[in-house]
């Protein structure tokens, strides 16, 4: 098959994307954000607030990253950021990214799969800015949502301060800002 | 307000383009794309698609480019290919662009419209190859979906060879397998 049909098939495959459900609603829509959409969101998120990570970061590799975050979720499916992440499904998600990137001609592929890990381990300075920026969305949908999320899922305010706080690795100015809107949430009750 | 505010502020605005309707549907899916997921769908591809641009690119500026081409469909809304382009709707989107922007802090919003009117103006290879681009998906869509797009606004095949010829200007290898495969749906009577 030629090079270029190949690309055109990972094009293709990765539409599956665009019907991965998530657990938060958009910014006044009711119905569920996708993953797709999503990885939009925060690609453009942190490239607008990338003079705000704590160290330098490659900005156009935290992008490369969180444009390939969500893939495993095709095969894996999304799950909240609440529940305890099992080994089976991290290695759900590791099969499914492979099984994607498979599709691309060998030097296209070369070096996304080690990416996607990067992310998924936050050491580097990229992903735990890159991993910040994937954990605002939610909170801002939550925020200006009625707290929709945590109430369906019965989310305490310690889960949602003490999960979140990781957003304070890669940016602290974020996590600062983030905490002060948290704050007022529970002040008016919306998040208990 | 505190600079990282006013960039949280963007963010939330930039929801919007989740509910900005286009005019295909994704393949398998039964409701229409919106914009958002549209706009992640481009990046992944051009970034896969990046060996394949007849003259050098700097891959990462045409990905910001497509990280914002769409900002201008919130206040204009997206219109078909296959309309004719008025002016008072280009600078519409302009308008909109430019009030979206306008929400950031000077520093992080530098450059960022010029970036914009350069995708739109078409003439640097960034621009040539991001537009290239962004006309692949809807032509999927219609392939791997009974050609519903092109039936549903009574598109002729003429139309579509002749819009999306323009593909070839920003790869030539691409717009070859696509004019294969369009051909492809003529032969098999779904392209009238």
């Amino acid at each position: 098959m030629r090079e270029i049909a190949q690309v055109l098939d990972f094009i293709v495959e990765i539409e599956k994307l665009k019907n991965v459900i998530r657990h938060t609603r958009p910014v006044g829509l009711d119905r569920y954000e996708n993953s797709a959409e999503h990885s939009w969101h925060v690609c453009l998120a942190a490239l607008m607030l990338k003079d705000y990570a704590d160290e330098p970061v490659d900005i156009d590799r935290v992008i490369r990253m969180l444009l390939i975050h969500d893939l495993g979720e095709i095969d894996a499916g999304d799950k909240i950021i609440y529940a305890s992440e099992t080994a089976a499904q991290k290695d759900h998600e590791a099969q499914g990214v492979k099984r994607i990137l498979a599709l691309l001609p060998e030097h296209v592929r070369a070096g996304y799969f080690e990416l996607w890990q990067e992310f998924e381990a936050g050491e580097s300075a990229e992903a735990r800015f890159a991993r910040a920026i994937d954990r605002v969305p939610p909170l801002l949908h939550n925020l200006h949502g009625g707290g929709h999320s945590w109430r369906e899922h019965q989310i305490p305010r310690e889960r949602v301060f003490g999960l979140n706080s990781r957003i304070g690795l890669g940016s602290s100015a974020l996590w600062e800002e983030m905490e002060k809107r948290l704050q007022r949430a529970v002040d008016e009750g919306l998040l208990k």
